[in-house]
């Protein structure tokens, strides 16, 4: 597996992301790309809280399940979307702090199916915890 | 187990889903509860879709998430908030249409652990389509 | 769907039942079978128990899990064999008693994924206790 | 957390791990323990082989799930002993070899709940592959 993502590749999962209206809702960034792997960060705010305060677990699964799914995607062949089929998330710690930070990775290629993970960080004050780890199934689907 | 909620209970419930920025967020509604059993709607939107316009699956989640959450804290006693600790959904098929509904219930009450289900239902044009299944492990905590 | 099995698909799932080395060491029988679904029975003995003299988890897990994939396998086409991509279970209480029993059933059936789900019961003293929940995806894979 | 087990806790594992029949029953062997770890093989043999003659996905599970739990019991106090609350398997590819090494670890302590997975390996032929992937909860109960 090559260690830089091809350009084309790189705009088709772009290009993806940019057309979930739940992404920016959320104020969800796509941070990093290479083949296999991706990260997504956002925001911890009031709009997007559970009712202690903390990120809402919606949030964390939104852009955990959302790196676990670009992450598969960079290695699909064009003309490919990705869908989760399934999708199991621990969640570790309370979810405090500035951002959160998710990061997906595949298990697992196939051309059926791909096992993905993504483990989510929430940051502040210069510290990182370990929040919520996923463990999914993804499928391709013809876009 | 009583068929009606004690008013008291009701309260705490409907207190603490109002205080959840993302519900608001989500256009999320309580739309029933009742011991062991709790039902959510939201709206299907741009706002919150994924790259396909359908409901992203992280609103799916959401929703099923806070059924079977609140279904679980209609059981637990005065004092305690409800937490998940693990969540598997199932993506059964596009979530299309009007709005979502949750359906959340206690499979197993337990004073430690509670195992929760949620059906999500997509809405639309007379139709009601069977589009999420979600399994998982809620504790409680005090508030 | 037919309510009655025809016999082609019910000697494809027996025959593949047969073939099962860990059934027979587990003493397990499959008991019922109809489109959608398949019970399985196993008897609960020291030689499968856990260190407080329950049914092991991976008993419950071998009948549970093996319900689910023949409840898909009957709605398979023929040349196929079915094999789990994953599987989650839930153990909601200890397993004790004479037997066990899994109910499998096929809850979204589909050509290339089929989610499906199994219940497990401990019966024994005219009791019956429901132990656990399985929910999974099943993929056919060429025989 | 110290690196070696003392040997109080060694042998509470041990003797745990001794007392399960099913064990015996697949041949499984307690291979390696330390704190927040513990490794377990087992043969694949056609007793608990699957219909196509590899091993079923009740031992992946068996020994999977046993050295998630083990992993979790090194770091639990005296008297206490620990069961699944819910596991999820993803079967990556199949298991044929050998035998088959389970490695568990614990992800998250908690006093209530301890998150843990395993990943197991099919070996033979001088080789190694990933065979299964395993995430779950679980809880400490008095002896």
């Amino acid at each position: 597996m090559s260690k830089t993502l091809n350009q084309r590749t790189r705009d088709r999962v772009e290009a993806s992301f940019a057309a979930q209206g739940m992404m920016r809702t959320l104020g969800a960034e796509l941070v990093a790309l290479a083949p296999g792997t991706a990260e997504i960060a956002a925001p911890i705010r009031p709009e997007t809280a559970q009712q202690q305060g903390f990120a809402h677990a919606a949030l964390t699964f939104a852009i955990g399940d959302s790196a676990a799914g670009y992450a598969a995607l960079t290695l699909m062949e064009e003309g490919s979307e990705v869908v989760t089929a399934e999708m199991k998330i621990h969640l570790l710690a309370p979810a405090t702090g500035d951002r959160l930070v998710a990061e997906g990775r595949v298990v697992r290629p196939g051309r059926r199916l791909m096992v993905v993970q993504a483990d989510v960080y929430a940051e502040g004050g210069g510290a990182r915890r370990h929040v919520a780890l996923l463990t999914g199934t993804m499928v391709p689907v013809p876009r």
